[in-house]
């Protein structure tokens, strides 16, 4: 059904936060008619300026009180750390009965943050779509982000399931399947498949850079072995996901460690020369890869379906 | 100019070993008429058979010996672990004034084992692509794998600068870069941009792969966020794998030493909360991505260029 119109699913919508998932959600919603109107704001003029130029958001506002004015839906786009204070600026301006959700990366954190400060008769649903890119701000966007990816949705107790119904119709509307599960789960199952990535990838990205000093820029020409690949998740947004770290520390301790304990057997079976070893882990993680091509989460093409002929030219 | 038939730049090309890498490099001498002939073995009767049917070198021989007879070039590209037994076997075969050639991952080990092996009056230039993909085998090869990627030459001392000259115009019409290093410098600047990362990549997959029971598949189900990068990495194959550990045991223990380290300062400062440590790190290892895409190692598409839609359909 993607792409096609279809019944809005809420009146107005409130886009607080106006960068890579923000601007990537008002495409979509745009693309399936999914809001009679969408608002949307930023704390830096220059940002809203961009949002109006290119016209992202039907009305971009100068304050997030006159955004959220008579929105039934508020999706809170900033930085998880950030989320508290954004929540405390927009409680007294919010409509009964809407519903106010996020898109951050930590849900424990945010609900402890966020929840505090909305008023009774709001409905809070966190959620985490599980799609992005290396690139942020308002013009990083794009309307097919979400396509066939998943969203998260972390009710909290007590939350009425009409509201979440609602919720999810929207995500779909967006392209994504939509799974619910609860905060700790959330975070837990996110510090294997995406925060403990990132900050492996972050730091042998650090460890190349000291290294690429010596060796003049080698690092870079070569790096198609392998290494590129690590410096995409490595160039995520700074602001980002220091907060995500600081605010998902044990899940994300908790998979370190267990890391580094693999890391170490492994290291050991190079120092003994123990052939048997390597071979049987590397055969085991194999199989994995596969699941994720079967599930639809990758694409088996070469290369990601880099075109070097193209980038020849 | 890839992609215009060239003259000849040898006679005979003797591929050994006839996988993702031979393959690649048959379709692309073949795309650039780069040689008169191409003979090719394997050791097994399967992947003759396979190389019969799908056409990869002119002529599939059913002993080493029968390929490399009158070859002016001699290509070992069989694992790294493999070399030395297969230099042996060739050794008498080879005609007077050949050159032999590998694509070994690792170079001074390869130096080491089929040096000794060659007679006097063969040039022996190793060399290594940096071009790969997570596929193996004679049906996995492609024409443009080493398009505007480099291909290292690792002369040893003493080597005649016509017979290097000579397989550098192979390589460039095969369509890569090429560059000269030596042995020591090529095993360094690999552990950094290739070795590593995949024995990371490896034991992050690993970790996974332990709690992806637990969590009955959500960590494929949920890969897209940054995980099933790793996951492409460390779904190459372990008989490779296993022998470049086992071959770059000193340079692949340094680096994973510095990443230690670096790890364990980044993991104390999620511990301590020391959001500054993280995000200037952060910050750093953020511009070592820009110098790839200016390099033309790698596209800014967002997602890899991956197209969600079609994935969809
Ligand atoms: N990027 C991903 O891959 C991804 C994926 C899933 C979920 N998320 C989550 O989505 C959220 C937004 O990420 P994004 O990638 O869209 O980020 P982004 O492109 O960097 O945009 C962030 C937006 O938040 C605003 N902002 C930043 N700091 C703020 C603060 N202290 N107070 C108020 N507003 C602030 C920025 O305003 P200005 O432009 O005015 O500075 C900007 O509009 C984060 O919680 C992140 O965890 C990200
Ligand atoms: N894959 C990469 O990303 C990449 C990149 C650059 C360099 N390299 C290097 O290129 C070389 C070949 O890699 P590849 O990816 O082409 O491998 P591959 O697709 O797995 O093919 C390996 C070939 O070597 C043969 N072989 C395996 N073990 C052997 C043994 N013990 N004795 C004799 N022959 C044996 C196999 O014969 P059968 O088919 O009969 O079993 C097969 O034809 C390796 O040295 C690797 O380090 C690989």
């Amino acid at each position: 059904m993607t792409g096609v119109a279809q019944a809005p699913v809420y009146n107005r919508i409130a886009l607080i936060g106006l960068g890579l998932i923000a601007s990537s959600m008002f495409w979509a919603i745009q693309r399936g008619g999914l809001a009679g109107e969408v608002t949307g704001y930023a704390r830096s003029q220059a940002t809203r300026d961009t949002a109006r130029r290119i016209g992202l958001t039907d009305r971009v506002c100068d304050t997030a009180a006159e955004a959220v004015a008579g929105a039934d839906l508020v999706v809170l786009a900033v930085p998880v750390g950030a989320m508290a204070a954004v929540a405390a600026e927009i409680a007294p301006h919010l409509a009964k009965g809407a519903t106010v959700t996020d898109v951050g990366s930590v849900k424990r954190s945010v609900i402890e943050s966020v929840g505090p400060h909305l008023p009774e008769g709001v409905h809070f649903i966190p959620g985490h779509p599980l799609a992005g890119t290396e690139h942020s701000g308002p013009e990083s966007g794009f309307a097919t982000l979400f396509d066939n990816r998943w969203c998260l949705l972390v009710p909290v107790e007590g939350t009425d399931p009409q509201a979440t119904a609602r919720l999810r119709a929207l995500w779909e509307g967006i392209g994504s399947n939509v799974e619910e599960m609860d905060a700790d789960h959330h975070d837990l199952v996110l510090a294997v498949t995406s925060h403990t990535p990132h900050l492996i990838a972050y730091t042998m990205v650090g460890v190349a850079d000291d290294l690429g000093r010596v060796t003049d820029g080698e690092v870079i020409k070569y790096s198609a072995a392998g290494f590129r690949d690590f410096t995409r998740i490595a160039a995520s947004d700074p602001t980002m996901w220091r907060d995500v770290f600081l605010t998902n520390k044990d899940a994300t301790l908790e998979i370190l460690g267990r890391f580094t304990e693999e890391l170490f057997a492994l290291q050991r079976a190079i120092r003994t020369g123990d052939g048997d070893h390597l071979f049987d882990y590397f055969t085991r993680t194999r199989a994995i890869r596969r699941g994720i091509i079967e599930a639809g989460q990758d694409t088996a093409a070469p290369d990601f379906g880099r075109t070097p002929q193209v980038s020849k030219s």
